[in-house]
């Protein structure tokens, strides 16, 4: 995949385990973000066991920069949205994830650079780098567990970014199967009911044969056929009356 | 939290590392989902490792029920859904993890039960756990770097499930604080002008005051000031002519 132009940098600051580095940066690769920045990581730089962590993501890793300060790692920036589940003694604007993708997708439309500071995994983010930032962004969480690992934090931010640009549909049928058609259906529908009568199915209960047919033919109009389900209901009709006739042969 | 009813189970299908287990029962009560199943999970079970790394979540893994097959791990749900990214050569659904999660909360409502597969680590799920599924959900990701960790697959579904439920505004202000009125704001703009007519700014360019003013006042508009912002403004101005004149009574 192209990375996006001005796609928003990812700001680790004071980050203390290197597993966590790794995992954020195999995190951000996962939705195409690759510009990561260190602020004071707690084991210095490089981390073998961000290394480790990071597996095939090591790219992510060698073109990380360490800065001393927020203020020095987001000099560059536009726009910087604090990652935390806390908003402080202050005011301050919060955004879902979701909208903070929107809007990180409209500054990058826009050639503008944007960033994300996440806090080390104690204490989060401190007072000072929450006003230096422009918004918070605060993940719903399930009130009574919202403790969020580092690494997935980052990994719901990146996923909300993908998905703004993403093309998938929400759903699809794979194999590039068509639906059957109408004529199709009514083949399938009519020998169905052929061999019913024919195996005297409906003998003991003529009156409600056109009820029963009726039921049945909105059964299988539910199920959505595709073109080779209809190959393989004809073969199920066709071999359970072999079976019948093979016996009444006997 | 109220956990919902019938929220969807989480079924990892022979998971190989204890940590992702523990991993996933956190991502799960993160989002308020706690029917943790194992399907012959590698390690043997109960699993010191997954506790660990479950820290506060561990009551997720305490109720954890093991199971020898996927048709017994899923034998009483109504709906079973396949998390993989490689729909194979069948014929299959395929909806994206947030179009999952609105079909889910309908079964939720509707008093149907749900699960959704999640293959070991090192193969994803077997074609036949594949066939057991009503649908395959995919995570749309970076096409040149789709290998998600087990946990953040879990992650993202119960992230989604849990948006769609989640009633918070997409955007606010913290700190329960109220916009200026239109009369502060005034009363502020009306102040400055004065001040910085009396301290003589617009003698040299009488002619474009009101262009300046004009400028400014939209300036502020644009600002959305809150309450409190009107009297930082206001101590602003009151502290920058003090200095004024007190430079001039010297």
């Amino acid at each position: 995949m192209t990375v996006a132009e001005n796609a928003p940098t990812i700001i680790l600051v004071e980050p203390q385990m290197g597993e966590n580095i790794g995992a954020s940066a195999r995190a951000m690769l996962n939705f195409g973000l690759t510009d990561l920045r260190l602020v004071k990581p707690r084991d210095g730089w490089p981390n073998e066991r961000a290394v480790a962590m990071a597996a095939s993501a090591d790219a992510v890793l060698a073109n990380a920069q360490v800065f001393d300060s927020v203020a020095a790692a987001t000099a560059d920036l536009h726009h910087i949205y604090a990652a935390t589940a806390r908003p402080r003694d202050m005011i301050k604007h919060v955004v879902t994830p979701r909208k903070a993708a929107t809007e990180l997708r409209k500054f990058s439309a826009g050639n503008e650079k944007s960033g994300i500071l996440f806090g080390k995994e104690s204490s989060g983010l401190s007072g000072d780098d929450i006003t230096l930032s422009d918004a918070i962004i605060t993940v719903p969480l399930n009130p009574d567990f919202s403790s969020i690992n580092l690494a997935q934090a980052v990994l719901l931010l990146g996923y909300e970014w993908f998905q703004v640009a993403d093309e998938t549909p929400d759903e699809y049928i794979t194999n590039e199967e068509r639906p059957a058609t109408k004529e199709e259906l009514t083949h399938l529908f009519n020998r169905l009911e052929t061999e019913l009568t024919t195996n005297g199915y409906f003998d003991k209960m003529l009156p409600r044969k056109p009820v029963i047919l009726k039921n049945m033919r909105n059964m299988f109009q539910r199920f959505g056929l595709m073109e080779s389900d209809i190959r393989a209901f004809q073969g199920i009709v066709k071999g359970l009356t072999y079976v019948k006739r093979d016996k009444s042969n006997k």
